[in-house]
């Protein structure tokens, strides 16, 4: 029977020039976030699907791959719907895996117990052009610290990391729930329907202000709502000071706790930071995911529209596992997002080691062999990349080949010494 | 809807402290085989049910966990069997998918290539003590060397890692399928059953001469097969050159190439080998997988009763998949048990930086708190590891608990200078 080639529908294979970059990143990312005290976990890939489609994914429980069940419990014939054949999907998120591991090992853990996390992800999206239905996902998290010095570390790591990638002149928009609730509260939007107001508040820098005024009364809001919103948005505009002047225009509306926790949060970073970036405060951000409880930040690159990164404060979630809440924040850098940009640039992965091949002609065996193998042995031992591979005929293109892929010393072992 | 703290049935999550020991493993493993010039890539986890469902994966077959389709072509309601209602399945080891990356690839790869593989596999076996369903797998392979050079190299870059880790006293025993061949014709048994007598002659160490002996009668054949083979077979454990001994009893049986290609393995390995080991022919070694060609070898550690890993020549698979074949051979280690036998012997990561933590006391903001942060980034700039956390109430048992983590430096930071 004959095999097939392609990979899996929008799963893709990696090339050897990417994973040297990939690898290179994933080092800097370890090395970088280990000085900041963060520990890599793992969790499995397959999670209960009780656990993955519990609501915390949003709209990534949609794309789910599911996992057959197996053996006697499996009855396709008598099943009538997708849960009855089913017991297990891939993690769409390191989010909720990882939840689920602080909950079940928090008693062999450290307090705050600081985790990276590098894995792959599956979304059955659409497959569409840089977009893959397995990629990598990397996220730091902090559990078990109320205070803001989780969102300092986590943006301190990030974009140090960022940094030593070589990255400059980026974004780091942070904003925090409980103003976009304050936003709404102060215009007079119907609580239960804050979800659907923010999501037509995050939509500013795209379809401008009146294209978030039309959204709004299309979605049955109240004029005097919607207005008092972008009056307020307009004012926040003019301010010099954009988180001060909200803060004092929100007035009752707004915990002063938010404000001078947000406002040591971007002073310190900006005192500390060690990449060249900036923190800008966006009362228009928003991110998807429900479980944010406080902070939410973005990471935005100029030569790169949209996110690269984000994160926020979910202080509820550990709760949903064990009763009893745990502060927790996180930051998930987006690891494909920079990798392609990194392979767009023609990014040279720093410090790579001299490379040596030897060509062995058919026919070399025994002590001429041995000597042969104990030198590139001995160049190993030093540090070396040494390939050994036999001489082919055509030994001018096969020189050529090696020269385009690093070998610069390329060394002829012949069957008779001289020839 | 509570959620369920458990890791999946038979998958484990991985704590900090056996992540460490992993990370160090897989860097050396990183570094030691680029030495020898193999290039790390990486597949899909999620291969075709077609390609994994080839008869090529031997009894992991039965393992798959298999993914359920999606969307419009999933129909659950009217299907009779799993076929209908699966497109993909989680990879079993990284063979298969290996041969699928070179067919699909090999126009844009090296020749020869030499892969170095660390991912996870997945298969349903019946859960157990130190057995996983999903578990990683560490493999280089060879493909385009048709000499034996490429075994030499596998055995040389897998036995320079193990050196590295500290492994010593070990064995890499080595055989050759068209040895086994010729020892069964030899004795007489018939062709069409050779990989029925493989599996009973697998046994000799556990079940003895005798035992081999009832299971071949048992199974059907000849005594006088089985006695010829067994006289073969203890003639030769008396010989001083096993190898030798048999080549020449063999005969005509064997080609005399496979002999001189055998002991060239053998003796260019114990000649330039960097760690404490020895290779061993071994006449009864099988390896399982159907799809061996040549030679195939296996790593034995004393302190671990079963194989640690192994491979072998397979020629023929790239063929299944583009119509032409081309020469591989590969050599996948152990690292599960690699992991198990380090952790358990209370291996320690070498060269573990300094580790520095930061109490920060409640309250403390402003300038002070960009001096402590500043002081932080100093350290962590210069390669120190470094943690700021809150100051606890119970300040000793902070400090002891930190202490326990490896935090020798730890500086209290009060709110107000003195205190």
């Amino acid at each position: 029977m004959a095999m097939n080639k392609k990979p899996t529908t929008g799963m893709r294979d990696i090339l050897p020039e990417e994973m040297r970059i990939r690898q290179y990143v994933m080092q800097v990312i370890r090395e970088t976030y280990a000085g900041f005290g963060f520990t890599q976990i793992e969790t499995p890939c397959v999670e209960s699907i009780g656990n993955l489609t519990s609501k915390q994914g949003g709209d990534n429980e949609k794309l789910i791959f599911k996992i057959l069940k197996r053996g006697e419990k499996l009855n396709v014939k008598d099943a009538e719907t997708e849960e009855e054949v089913t017991d297990g999907g891939l993690r769409y998120d390191l989010t909720v895996p990882l939840v689920r591991y602080y909950s079940n090992n928090s008693a062999s853990l450290p307090s705050p117990f600081k985790a990276l996390q590098m894995g792959n992800v599956w979304r059955a999206d659409r497959p569409q052009k840089g977009r893959y239905r397995q990629f990598m996902q990397c996220d730091i998290d902090i559990f078990g610290e109320p205070s803001n010095l989780a969102e300092i570390e986590l943006i301190l790591a990030t974009t140090t990391t960022l940094g030593k990638l070589g990255f400059k002149g980026f974004e780091i928009r942070i904003n925090e729930r409980r103003i976009l609730k304050a936003m709404a509260a102060y215009s007079g939007f119907p609580e239960d329907s804050y979800d659907s107001v923010f999501i037509t508040m995050d939509k500013m820098d795209k379809i401008g202000a009146e294209g978030v005024r039309a959204e709004l009364l299309e979605n049955g809001f109240a004029a005097e709502a919607a207005d008092r919103y972008l009056n307020l948005f307009a004012q926040m505009e003019q301010a010099e000071d954009k988180l001060g002047f909200l803060a004092g225009e929100l007035g009752d509306f707004l915990d002063p706790e938010v404000h001078t926790n947000l406002r040591e949060i971007i002073d310190s970073v900006e005192a500390t930071k060690s990449a060249q970036f900036d923190m800008v405060f966006d009362a228009t951000l928003v991110r998807g995911m429900g479980y944010y409880t406080g902070t939410i930040f973005e990471i935005a690159i100029p030569e790169f529209g949209g996110s690269c990164g984000g994160g926020g404060r979910y202080d509820k979630m550990v709760g949903k596992f064990t009763g009893a809440d745990v502060p927790a924040c996180g930051f998930s850098i987006g690891f494909e997002r920079i990798i392609l940009l990194l392979t767009e640039s023609g990014f040279q992965v720093p410090g790579a080691s001299e490379k040596i091949a030897f060509l062995i002609e058919k026919g070399i065996g025994g002590e001429r062999l041995c000597g042969i193998i104990a030198e590139a042995q001995k160049l190993r031992s030093e540090g070396k990349q040494v390939l050994m591979t036999r001489m082919m005929k055509n030994r001018k293109f096969q020189k050529e080949q090696l020269q385009k892929e690093g070998y610069e010393d390329i060394r002829d072992c012949f069957l008779e010494a001289l020839k």
